[in-house]
């Protein structure tokens, strides 16, 4: 019997994906299995052998397989959720709910009959709707379905912080709640460089700025690659919460979470600072609101609940 | 010619010195020289030689050398002082400053002979008024001249946090200014959890309580230890510092700063918040205080000023 | 329920515990709980939660404990025994060996009181003799009782070679078999640098002198400290083994291991290769020897079976 | 002046250049430009900045920049050549070896008119003579101008053995001379697990096919894939060389290095045995060959010099 080093599934192997199985080896979180449909099964194995052929240079143990059978992702503790479609032209919005959704369903169900006691991290968008569809499909405990955005957004911002101002990205603290991109509510006065407050440090506008770029941090990406969207900070973001969870860290760490009551939403996933660890979504950290605030995530909430719509 | 590792020289192989060496060459940020008098030279070598053997085995590439002889110091990129005496029974606080003043010069003398462009960071206590007198002994611009306390303060209090609430220290910033231990000076609304002001999450008279436990956090552990003092958290705060000076990387820590001027003090070394990097102290950060933060300051200044007048 | 963070025991709050605490909590292999007498329990809560202040600044997540209280470790997934004496003017080796062995029980005793699923890594002198101490009291299997000596070894001799040939640590593997220093029976043949054979690249009485040295490297520090003997290399080898336990690493390393039939030997615990995986000692390693080599190993076993007729 | 951060170009922002800066980045090795034509610049600068914005998440210090313009490489410490371009259909390999060439041409001239002190690493294929075509136009002193392709090799040779015998990858040695792929000549005797030979656990058959693997290791990949070719682990074996070039740390590595009677070659690139250091290749080890290794070799170096004569 002994101890078994644990097991982390990534479903769907494109680049956020990839990067994610990449980054958790890395990090020797556990053995990684990439997993994609039969029609990628090739190129999924090719990506996990090269990454696994790098891990005796880079000096990290962690077998990592490619598959299209999710029976190869049997007794998971960490299964990540990448798959889906990205927008196509001419398509519109509620298509790709529904077409996502139908995905989710599909992957929930296997993810479920391998790993009936597993966490699942969900990134694929829109992330609040498809985290509430993995919900509603496994039957879990809240707590062991979460979505990604947080990390993300609030790593964008801190990275621009510490360009603007030529210090440590170690040293920016950031904080947003809501939905991702254009719902992100960002609470500036809780974010801070080394301790000291934004608004001692940067101009009222120049941070209105750089608030706005964050909003658009995914579309700046997407407008400067041309095809396809950002990869390397979206792995990033997923990783820090499989890593929380995997090494029962109790981080702070914003998380879209299931809400029944918090911050006077009910039945729906949103995003909000949340202790995250071994038993994944621990708790959700209540914060006193400006009106200014509530306000937002009020509008933030309205539109994940449209899109939930969609789903029914 | 090429490129060159790093060197840098710790002063003092005590527990503290010596920790310091160790924790520098696991993180590979030089080769690291320990000096101590000629008296200690033969365990000065035995615990450079114990920590060497431990490198293969912890995978550093480091090479770590005792000596008695400064002559090994030459062309140090950093210098860290730990060296000096502990007050003895019997033993005057003014005597213990002239005490180890007078070490300060001596150490200083041959540390500036051998390293002319080095930056030197000092942890002998009373680590203001030290820190003060090898800047005077070197005549090194004040960038290159800085004491800690803070980085260590902070620890502390973050440390205790975490406990507290039981989550991640990774996600824990604290805050203070002023001198160490009794006068340290902490900014409560500048700290934060993930963001989360403490306030939020702590009562305030617990927050009290651990503000009045992190001003006397060396004395618990001295009173613990029975003999001898502090010595992982403090190695790992300097070790913070020489990291920022080595990789360059503008990190924004409280630090022992000469002032000329800034927060209305002229001529002395006083904790308070830096951007540390490739040249030393790149910059003090000046933060508006509430009155009786100012006064606080005020006072944690005119101690230091006080023992700058044994110096005299 | 949920993921727990491993919990690692050290018994022993000496320097090679408190620095084997400190690696274990520095790589975050899960929380950690130093124990010792009732005497010493204010210096090791002390050196504990020196440790522990500094987390924030190393930026690992583990909790530090000290305690006089067995209880505390309830549940360790790996215990390490650091406790013993050294030996004392006028004292006989086998008065050590019988002293040591009164504290391999009653710890034993203690630890399998708590933690009966546990592996046990020993490391007090004789080493060979108090893992075979241990094993027997503890009634656990052979492959969760393991004894530490090659690591050390092998790391010295690593270390001494790359200092000679200057090239990086990283690159040279080193093989020992047999018991500790005067007994280790060093393979030169299966030692190399970056894959090229050692005596490729020095000569032979050089390679006779670094030998010799490694052999005697306990006593080399012991020499030079003056008073106690070598702990940053001796943790550090520790706590790789407990990396391998705990990561299910099936790491190739030399350990003291419970023999039955291996290598012609029966009944006894003796330095030889293993994989040390989330089983233990997974495997041991048979491989062909020369006639002298097999000589010496003689003679290693010989010296170790001795050693046992004083506990019998 | 002060202390300052090196600086890393990487030419190519292709998969294995953007997964090199990535990398690079991570292990803070200095600030990243990643350098592609002017078609590619909006691309490149969408890759830089998502690195840039894993930062804060990931914890690593490091400026990451895409661009076209050669002019921000200016001062690199060590530059990484990874443009070029992959045989396409109805191409003879000639006039790959052609195409590749005039790119290392006009890529070398940028790269040293801006940073005259750098160190080169190329990785383009045919890696030999485009090696050898960069050091050429560079005028650079052989020390500077270095081909990657062993560290690959022998990467992929020991994730197939760590593979094949189920044990951790950080323990296998393995070692290959002579060129890329099908030239490359695998010195088994010098291969281990933990020191142990691997004709000890494997049987030669199986060793057989595991170097025939390796050899075809590049297909392998490419195969699976269906288009585009192996970047993990390429980068990582790129990577690993930068860090023993930056770091100062003279490893023991394979090499593709400029000969002058070393093996009995004069005038060519090969993969050989290396010290890496602080100035680039420090020396090139020399081995004892059998006659049937040397066969190996001599035919590697053939088809080496046979490419060379397509450049003349």
């Amino acid at each position: 019997m002994g101890i078994k080093r644990p097991k982390i599934s990534v479903i769907g192997s494109g680049f956020t994906g990839a990067t994610t199985a990449l980054m958790t080896a890395q990090k020797e979180l556990g053995d990684v299995v990439l997993v994609d449909i039969p029609d990628q099964e090739d190129p999924t194995k090719g990506k996990a052998l090269d990454m696994y052929e790098a891990s005796p240079i880079q000096g990290f143990d962690a077998k990592v397989k490619g598959t299209s059978d999710y029976k190869e992702t049997k007794g998971s503790d960490v299964v990540v959720i990448t798959a889906g479609m990205a927008r196509k032209p001419g398509m519109s919005r509620d298509d790709l709910v529904s077409t996502n959704a139908k995905i989710m369903q599909s992957v929930t169900k296997e993810v479920v009959k391998y790993s009936p006691d597993c966490y699942i991290i969900v990134l694929t968008n829109p992330v609040d709707a498809m985290t509430y569809s993995v919900f509603k499909e496994s039957g879990f405990p809240k707590n062991r379905v979460i979505g990604q955005s947080g990390v993300l957004d609030t790593g964008r911002f801190r990275s621009f912080i510490a360009e603007e101002l030529n210090v440590s990205v170690k040293d920016v603290t950031g904080f947003v709640l809501g939905g991702h991109g254009d719902d992100m509510v960002p609470l500036i006065r809780y974010s801070n460089v080394g301790g000291v407050p934004l608004d001692k440090m940067i101009s009222e506008s120049r941070l209105e700025e750089i608030i706005e770029r964050t909003r658009k941090g995914g579309g700046e990406i997407v407008g400067l690659l041309g095809s396809g969207s950002a990869y390397y900070a979206p792995a990033a973001s997923i990783v820090q919460m499989v890593e929380a969870i995997i090494k029962d860290q109790r981080r702070v760490l914003p998380a879209i979470a299931y809400l029944e009551g918090e911050y006077g939403y009910d039945g729906i996933y949103l995003g909000v600072p949340t202790i995250l660890g071994g038993n994944g979504i621990e708790e959700v950290i209540e914060l006193d609101l400006t009106d200014d605030e509530k306000g937002q995530l009020d509008k933030s909430a309205e539109s994940v609940k449209h899109v939930l719509t969609i789903l029914e």
